[in-house]
């Protein structure tokens, strides 16, 4: 393995690094740990970005998700983005010193869902973030070479780490097959929901509807884009049919309305996380042809994340309404009960943010 | 418009014929009506077969099928064969005298929908046997010439009517992207499940499993080609990943059992009709990235049905279990009650079937 | 058929239009013919533009374009907008008075290529200014209602007319794949390639190269959205590998540099007509799996043709050097040859226009 | 690493194994060479059966294919099975005595091209038998472990190793898009055409036009299910529009027949290697929106192959003519000249056959 001994933000060159962890129970305490070694394939990044997810809330809040359960301790985070600073056996020295966009993932390589390019699908893999597996609230994580995406300079490091939000939004519009002069129905105007309809716009959406009951937010998604707006329980009627709707809310309601709104022939996707069961018009899905499916996170959207926005296709900097340090992860945690917050960032090498000490 | 009068199986050349009609309230009689004349593109054929269909079935038993309610008098009958007898105005007078099985509906040719090769979700599409729209159980009916197919001699006149239900089973396997090497799990061994059975055998699939709590129904799933069946509650296990699961039989439990057994990235497509509103495990979905859809009758299946048919590579006479004459429709309706019926026929203009005098 | 007289330009209620029309030979005359009568299913449009197709051009040059030939009198011109002015039995009467693009295409709609949704291949498929078929450099013409789309008032009559090349560029692309974060290449700057530009941005190309050996065109390439442009045989090298090529040159050396350009995978649209036959490096699309195809005409791209113009997406009328009268039709289709002419537009309506007297 | 010593065939526990060398110039040798070790991934297998393709005998009479030339000494053989008899680091130590064929290649996973599922594209892979990397006419050969793919044993070792021209066939077709009912014209009857036969058969295809001018192929072909069989320069007429042509014999004027023949909107594809350049009818390609590809390889086919010939669907040891051993390579190159001969295999373990003595 080369190695390149990382010197730490203090200035002193030991071997430790700052974690911010989640206890079982719900305390977050900042820690020491040794900074990992990259195994053989892997690179090690110092982190400068890391995107809050309502998910991260939510295992911080309620102390799991589903079957995942915050059980013994675990490092929230898998918006990250950073600078690679070693790299393990196998991986070109040159990356060293790249700034990259981490795709918080390590799938099975050899699995038949990898081999046939839904590498996403892969059994037994290892997610940021998702207990037991730690995330990015740290000063460096390691990830595999390929999930190490290479970033110009023309986007920054809040939109490098951005790039994942942006590449759910991008998985979710793939399967909704929305291109040239479509017509989409969104459903929810939080961060994922926002990037649904930037996407939608870069792909060549012409009709963009939102359903979202917060005023602000609808106000946000006609900034990102959206060409109708609306409050439910009102209906969208933009006056075209629907090719494609996207829940990005994961409220019931929400989900059927947007169901009843397709053409026939049409798309539903589901990205918001809510129930695990739902009551759905399978009569009206038969009648119409539609076809319904989800998103579980996003394979290949890396490289086309990373073009929209470095061609201005998409602005993901528009969306960051607030930079904590890794002091101040509770807070983090928590913005999504400010008023006009959209999206925090976990800066963890930033000292000079409020709270930033240890 | 050329037009060959018609005789009547009779003998007497007049312009009725006889028709089995099912009045509000469940009642059939049947009665004598003009012979229609084919408008332009249309052609006239006359009935040799007519499938009996569930829906048929249903209609008679309970007046309605959803929002399609009996408030008029109504002709049932839509999976038929016959032979062209006339043709309307812009129709090669050639067609005269070919043997063709219908493709029962009438879309729009000028929709959207019917533009894009999705003519079977044309709004306002008229389809035999659906309130108000008179079906086949008739000597005559009319169609556009586009939507009779011509039939080898070798398809007899009951196979000839049986690709219609073929079709649906067609369009259901197109839509589960079932193929070489498939791994695909049947609910229901109906005439159309065990025509999903034949089909998926036809295109590849080595895996073929089936369930159904009926113990003859699942014998003959094994004869139509399942390489595993089983009974409710009892679960599949082929040993291999599902690829998609195809509902065949309408039953809640049945496609929620289904649609856990498919692998990530598999397919689910529901044929049977049901509860309009179904229960579903939309995490799921979700987590293993799952297509779920429907089929809607079927479009461009028959040209595939006929070669199938032709080649061997489906068996439909096998299924005909029963052959009735006009006056016999209630009969014919009602066999669904016998035991080891799988599919019915009523051939209008045989009256050595029993019963079948007026 | 209802029918509303319509009035000609000079003022005169007469039952005549104006007609430009070419002779075997080469010579264009101006002519009176009788204003058409709608059939069953077709609108009457009163002709508003027409634009220049460089296939216009080849004809009154040439005589022929491959097995076509002028042998009888032909009226040129098939990018054509207007207003319905009469409409044929089975037509909506509402929509007279509508402002139309025309698809200038008559499919068979009961051929087996209409059916699955590949109108524009079905036989003996009438196009218009394709010999024998008159075209639209007239005061009037039919066409199938469903032909006849409405556009939106934010949509003038030039760029209404030039809805049909800009769905040449849409087919040509949808063939492509292109879509967000797609790396194109596109062969030739004239009006198809500075459209597929456009498209493609539209689409969410993020990589748009183009090679053309006019220092005039590359400039409108740039105008029009291109990322990369150079100069044959310069050889593209935007960095990234390039998903898609576009030829709308008809150069077979274009062609060949194209698909040298092309990554594993991708794909080669041939949209410019050149030679019949080409020498092409199978070896090379074999090793690369290139998928290589072309366009003929268009299917369903209307209306996202208009929904792409009306939102802004594509602009037409900046394609637009020059209009002329019906009397200039000659004038019209040597414009080519003036520098800086891109695409003309002869409104056969408008008196107005230089030599429109008769 | 886990290491099981393997016994050599002669009895001898030594760490050497047999090896058939072909060396500049074209002489064959056998050699003794070390065993070697499976490195982290890898299995190591004990060959029992290798098919001989066409591109064994091509390098072994001309040195060199296209830009691959045999300048330093090399092992062919890439049609492979075997038993594992070791495994590397990170390997299940349960695959050890795994019966498995061999998928000859090793791609990047960290690719692009295998990220998205097309690792056969991946730049830079490794394939057997292609200079310099060795292929498998020896005792043993190290590969991926998901690579090595268990077969039933209902599958001979014969069949385990055609696997891998079976999957060149499975490949072609699904890029022909051949499925139910399709109609397919292939060229060339070798086993790569005789497997397209069969897998087209398998895959639902009702016309299975074959153009081969050797009579004893023809004969062959029929054997193996197609349905109408010519010798060039008469061509097909099934009597239906054929949906796709794949060419397996590398020879031009089969390959533009065949282009001829394709219905519009249909699909060309280029098994069969010849020339590097070919003159194409480009117009009718773009006239009838063909669409025309060529195959690389493979991916993600032997699961299906495994499938089709583990439940009957497709049958390989018919396939089979002839068995040689090691030292017999020489002649088993050479059997293409042998009338009647299709495929012949060479077992290196076997010192029962003719020759098989060193």
């Amino acid at each position: 393995m080369t190695y390149t001994t990382p010197t730490s933000e203090s200035g002193a060159a030991d071997d430790t690094m700052r974690v911010s962890v989640l206890h079982p129970g719900g305390s977050i305490t900042e820690e020491r740990r040794p900074i990992p070694a990259p195994g053989p394939g892997d690179v090690l990044v110092q982190i400068a970005s890391v995107g809050v997810c309502g998910s991260d809330t939510h295992y911080y809040r309620h102390g799991r998700i589903g079957e995942f359960v915050v059980d013994t301790p675990l490092v929230l985070g898998h918006e990250a983005s950073g600078r690679i600073v070693a790299v393990g056996a196998g991986v070109a020295e040159g990356r060293v010193g790249q700034r990259v966009s981490i795709e918080p993932q390590r799938p099975d390589p050899a699995s038949a869902e990898s081999l046939r390019g839904d590498y996403n699908l892969s059994p037994n893999l290892d997610f940021f973030a998702t207990p037991p597996v730690d995330g990015a609230f740290a000063e460096y994580v390691t990830i595999g070479s390929a999930f190490a995406h290479a970033v110009p300079d023309t986007i920054g490091d809040d939109a490098a780490a951005l790039l994942e939000p942006l590449s759910v939004a991008i998985a979710a519009l793939r399967k909704a097959r929305v291109g040239l002069g479509s017509a989409i129905l969104v459903a929810g105007a939080g961060p994922v929901g926002l990037l649904c309809v930037q996407v939608a716009r870069a792909a060549g959406a012409t009709v963009i509807a939102v359903s979202e009951p917060d005023d602000a937010r609808r106000e946000q998604a006609r900034r990102h884009g959206a060409t109708h707006v609306f409050s439910p329980p009102d209906r969208p009627d933009p006056g075209v049919p629907i090719d494609a709707f996207v829940d990005a809310s994961g409220v019931p309601a929400a989900v059927r309305s947007g169901i009843d709104a397709v053409r026939p022939g049409g798309g539903v996707v589901l990205v918001g996380m809510g129930a695990d069961e739902m009551t759905l018009p399978v009569s009206l899905i038969q009648n119409r042809e539609l076809t319904l499916t989800g998103v579980f996170r996003y394979a290949n959207t890396w490289p086309t994340a990373i073009a929209l926005v470095a061609s201005g296709a998409v602005d993901l900097d528009s969306l960051v309404t607030g930079r904590f340090g890794l002091a101040e992860v509770p807070a983090a945690l928590d913005s999504d009960r400010v008023a006009g917050s959209i999206k925090v960032i976990v800066r963890p090498a930033d000292r000079t943010l409020r709270g930033g000490t240890s």
